[in-house]
């Protein structure tokens, strides 16, 4: 069972609300704070834990960062490779990924630093692939609107040939590094690159030696229908929310068919659900937690959150004021969330039915019990194969994730189910995938 | 008396050659490597070092990589930023710059990273300030041809209103996080950017709240005029070359004459020149060390990095072939370094003009002696005023620091010129410069 914690370089976990926990650490834009998170993930034998990330601050609500602001709707967001570095050098194990967006970055760029990481952290590396979603992350990176949804993903799949271009820029063995003969590297191991795309173009000679883990893992974790094609094709690792055990189900299998569809072994791909423990020594406890985080709850989290999410301002309509057809059509962001809040209604869903549907802001579908509560409901998901592991999001640092390491993984442990140990170097060798060979990438002709 | 340590993310020093020393590291790609080179500074009490960088190898040269790959002319060049984070945290004190170029990143994002790394690593961050140089480099980043020179710096000050217009985003005090209340930061200490200019533009709320030293310092190093006007606008260090005593104190005059002229104290703008020292127990055998390193050299060291200065395939010339006064115009890199030489020549330079003029790929203007020697020509250099102190280069690694710790430092510290202890917890305090007010950095109207 594979074990990954969902991290934010932020003041918030994925809960806007997480920093007015009593428990929750203020000094979110220090080292130590990321250093402390990193060393109960390691306590807990996570193989992985990958920072979110975000080019802006919700402040498309209201059309200005005041309200966002006052009331801390995630509006600190710090650079999460430097972050992940700083939990790189206070763990020895954990594997460490960030996201880097495909829509506002160059590719040889997003290369060479996630290359980078992989050799200083001793092959402990991953990249979360994401496209862009909103129009104030493209302000801020200069463009005035963001890329419809499609195009974006089009404009993903060039950055990815770049990068594995890249990546497959150095062969295993090019470094020779022999100060009598004066060889330094092997030319015939050393390619240069040519790509010429639709959006992206790049041709030149990468700089990084292959890393131990030949390339960082990919994460991807689009949940659209074009979302899940490009996951199919390119990521190893996918993260996914699903709404109960029979959906879960159903996605797991079509994902895996998706991926053996486009020529790739399905094994080679492990699909993990994110999970929301809240949990304690007993059930009545947690769900007294539970309380608590329920009360810290405002109302301007979810609305803010909706319009970052939807590039649309929800504050330019009342509660019960139902969307028109075009508004809907508009919403450029998270189409896989506009969607699913239609389908739940029936009808041109109201603002308030995208709070209650989405529950943005609000922990969902948290499982909140004891820790055999929540171990019986991860056996299940992980036995009936709804996925191969879990990503754990936390309701306040680093209290959720102590929470979960002194409750839940015990029990796991007593099962069998879930590891008492690191057994491999890399993140690959602990989460079972293989060194990737040049070229692997490409689909069969 | 300053002391910043000149460092490369890469196979090689300044000197091409430096990999093939016998007392040179090979692992240059593992956070170990990194560390133990900060450790050295550290020990010697450098107030600051920073990472050179450059978006390409120089494989303009012979228009393939296959040369310069064979004998390792600068081929390897791993993410500065992500190093920096490495050697971050095997020190304490030292401050870290790296290189980010204002040619193809967006301000946004550099403003958010380096703020980020000041924030992690307490107020030791730095940002040296470059405009990119070739077309190697342009067409890694999805370009067919770099910007004239001086468009560059054109685009380079827009580049840096927007940064410091993002550093000027959260005012000191503006965090609150006050969980009772549940007011987060105060909104009228947060403040929007809206920037629009002629190559960028930006608008948004920035994501990063303050740092311990307000923002990173700025490095920059531009020799040419314009980039010595762009220097003196923005700088808070800058870093050198002179070609003797006279030319040192004439330039250093010059400079901070130009920093006061645009309403800067100059006193705020530290001036470092760069130093290649070599030096052992006696002269004598410093001047071993020397004929060594001299014998590392190889001729496609010098023509692969002309090549890559001044973006031009310098293989398309026989050695002894004059340039024509065309392709000298053509040359739209480095451009001060080019006009150095036909300074000297007084004709249209040759190849091996070139390579005879500039020394690229070999020590120019080393320093070779005793730790008494090299100290006598840095305490003349700084009580003349040709400098505020030195950017110290070295011919390998980590042997080149370890020799200067051992040999000059001491002797700078008994003539009382050195600082025996660090004295701040910024780097900002162990330069002497203050935390930046907000928008002091905008010219007076």
């Amino acid at each position: 069972m594979i074990m990954v914690g969902f991290l934010q370089a932020q003041n918030c976990t994925t809960l806007a609300s997480a920093w007015r926990h009593p428990d929750a650490r203020s000094d979110f834009t220090s080292a130590a704070y990321y250093q402390a998170i990193g060393r109960v993930l390691e306590a807990g034998k996570f193989q992985l834990a990958f920072f979110d990330d975000r080019l802006a601050m919700p402040d498309i609500y209201g059309g200005n960062p005041a309200e966002v602001v006052a009331n801390g709707v995630r509006v600190v967001k710090i650079d999460p490779v430097v972050t992940l570095m700083a939990m790189g050098f206070g763990t020895r194990h954990l594997g460490l990924g960030s996201t880097a967006s495909t829509t506002y970055y160059e590719p040889f760029d997003v290369a060479r630093r996630f290359q980078t990481v992989d050799h200083m952290l001793g092959g402990r590396a991953a990249w979360n692939v994401v496209t862009s979603v909103n129009d104030a992350e493209a302000r801020n990176m200069g463009r005035e609107v963001h890329m419809d949804h499609d195009l974006r993903y089009d404009r993903a799949d060039e950055f990815m040939e770049i990068v594995l271009g890249c990546w497959d820029g150095w062969e295993d063995g090019a470094l020779v590094v022999d100060k009598q003969t004066g060889l330094f590297a092997d030319p015939d191991k050393v390619h240069r690159l040519e790509y010429k795309g639709r959006f992206l173009s790049s041709s030149g000679t990468f700089t990084v030696p292959r890393s131990p883990q030949g390339h960082p893992v990919i994460i991807q974790a689009g949940s659209s229908a074009r979302g899940k094609t490009f996951a199919a094709r390119w990521a190893e690792t996918v993260f996914v929310g699903h709404e109960d055990l029979a959906a879960g189900k159903r996605q797991y299998a079509d994902l895996k068919a998706e991926v053996a569809r486009l020529g790739r072994d399905p094994d080679m791909m492990s699909i993990n659900t994110i999970a929301y423990p809240v949990v304690a020594e007993t059930r009545a406890e947690a769900e007294d937690k539970m309380a608590l985080i329920d009360s810290l709850y405002k109302e301007v989290d979810g609305l803010s959150l909706l319009s970052e999410a939807l590039n649309f301002d929800f504050k330019a309509k009342g509660l019960d004021e139902a969307f028109t057809a075009e508004e809907l059509q508009g919403m450029s962001g998270m189409q896989a969330m506009r969607d699913r809040v239609m389908r739940h209604t029936g009808h041109n869903p109201t603002v308030r039915d995208f709070l209650e549907i989405t529950r943005r802001g609000r922990p969902r579908e948290a499982v909140v019990g004891s820790g055999k509560d929540v171990a019986d409901r991860l056996e299940q998901w992980f036995v009936e194969r709804a996925c191969d592991g879990f990503v754990v999001a936390g309701t306040h640092m680093p209290g959720s994730f102590e929470d979960f390491v002194r409750f839940v993984v015990p029990e796991l442990q007593r099962r069998g189910l879930y590891r008492t140990e690191y057994t491999g170097a890399t993140l690959r060798e602990n989460l079972g995938l293989p060194v990737p060979a040049r070229g692997a990438w490409r689909p069969p002709a």
